[in-house]
């Protein structure tokens, strides 16, 4: 049976686009499947009392030098995006629509890329129709179906269930029922699967 | 010129644990010398607005499994400590006295191993004396040394040093003017350590 790795991720964070840059690496090596769960961050932040590391000024100094840091050692492309933190609502339920349209891949990849490598505002939605466009994606079809109830409920329902499944931040991955969060913990997600880790 | 790293910690917090049983890896490998700075971690959240994880309680509840996971892959002994959070404030310009008295090394081994191997309740003044005895170590005089004011005073300058340097939680490194923060970031100080960073 092939093994799954669940990937809780929310495209404002930016360790969710470094850990996200490591997952054809982690299949590649495991076998594993990922199975891709967008939810809203500021969401799993309201319902756990969680919030982000910039809440607190020195940790939000020292997170960007280490983002940067993790970046290089990865040997990925990343930089600190201006507009930061960004409402990513519509951007998430368009993940959704993606989703269901099994073009998630290609999504992903402009929406990340888009934030944490070129610095654009995706908050704008000009911005994300220019971007998804350039992407040769139906932006404007994907954006309409971020008013559908349907994505609306599913997106709040995946963020439910992450944040009953013990989630408070982003990334979290799931292997069996081991939770763990962080890019910096890949390397025990990888374990787990090594191990055989079935929850 | 040997390359200095600098160590922040508190005995209280099971991170800085984990981090000062790499230590002696980190210098054989590199040949590095650690410069030890006990700190108060309380202090530094009062300072910065930080707090624990487990003011989170879905981050508190992951905490403890991932720091289990974190020593097993260490493959060094880690238990949580039920007197969790203790007030370190004595063991800490214990630290300081101990520091002075250059028995600093078995003073750190003693209490980090109480806590976070033996779940000892080092809040108790009588069992903070009876494990430093234990250790072979002049407990009561140690203990009779926190009372003096230059000692008080030398934690207080280490704590708010670390503030002025950026330092939010514990266990924090620098070497040169790099900050890292967390036992996680080891591979990171390493990294620095071989590319000769000076700040």
């Amino acid at each position: 049976m092939t093994q799954q790795v669940e990937f809780y991720f929310d495209y404002g964070s930016p360790a969710s686009y470094l850990a996200w840059t490591q997952l054809p690496g982690l299949t590649a090596r495991t076998g594993a499947a990922i199975v891709h769960r967008p939810m809203l961050l500021g969401g799993v932040f309201k319902a756990t009392g969680n919030s982000s590391p910039i809440s607190v000024p020195a940790k939000g100094a020292y997170m960007g030098r280490d983002l940067e840091r993790c970046a290089r050692h990865m040997g990925v492309p990343f930089r600190s995006n201006d507009a930061f933190p960004i409402n990513t609502l519509g951007l998430m339920r368009g993940a959704v629509a993606a989703q269901r349209d099994e073009i998630l891949e290609p999504y992903s990849t402009a929406v990340f890329e888009a934030i944490w490598t070129q610095n654009r505002d995706m908050g704008q939605p000009e911005t994300i129709v220019a971007v998804l466009e350039a992407a040769g994606l139906d932006a404007r079809g994907l954006m309409e179906r971020t008013a559908d109830p349907a994505i609306k409920d599913e997106l709040k329902a995946n963020t439910e269930q992450a944040v009953s499944r013990g989630v408070f931040g982003a990334p979290t991955f799931f292997v069996g029922g081991e939770m763990f969060w962080g890019q910096d913990r890949l390397d025990h997600v990888e374990r787990a699967l090594r191990e055989g880790a079935t929850g």
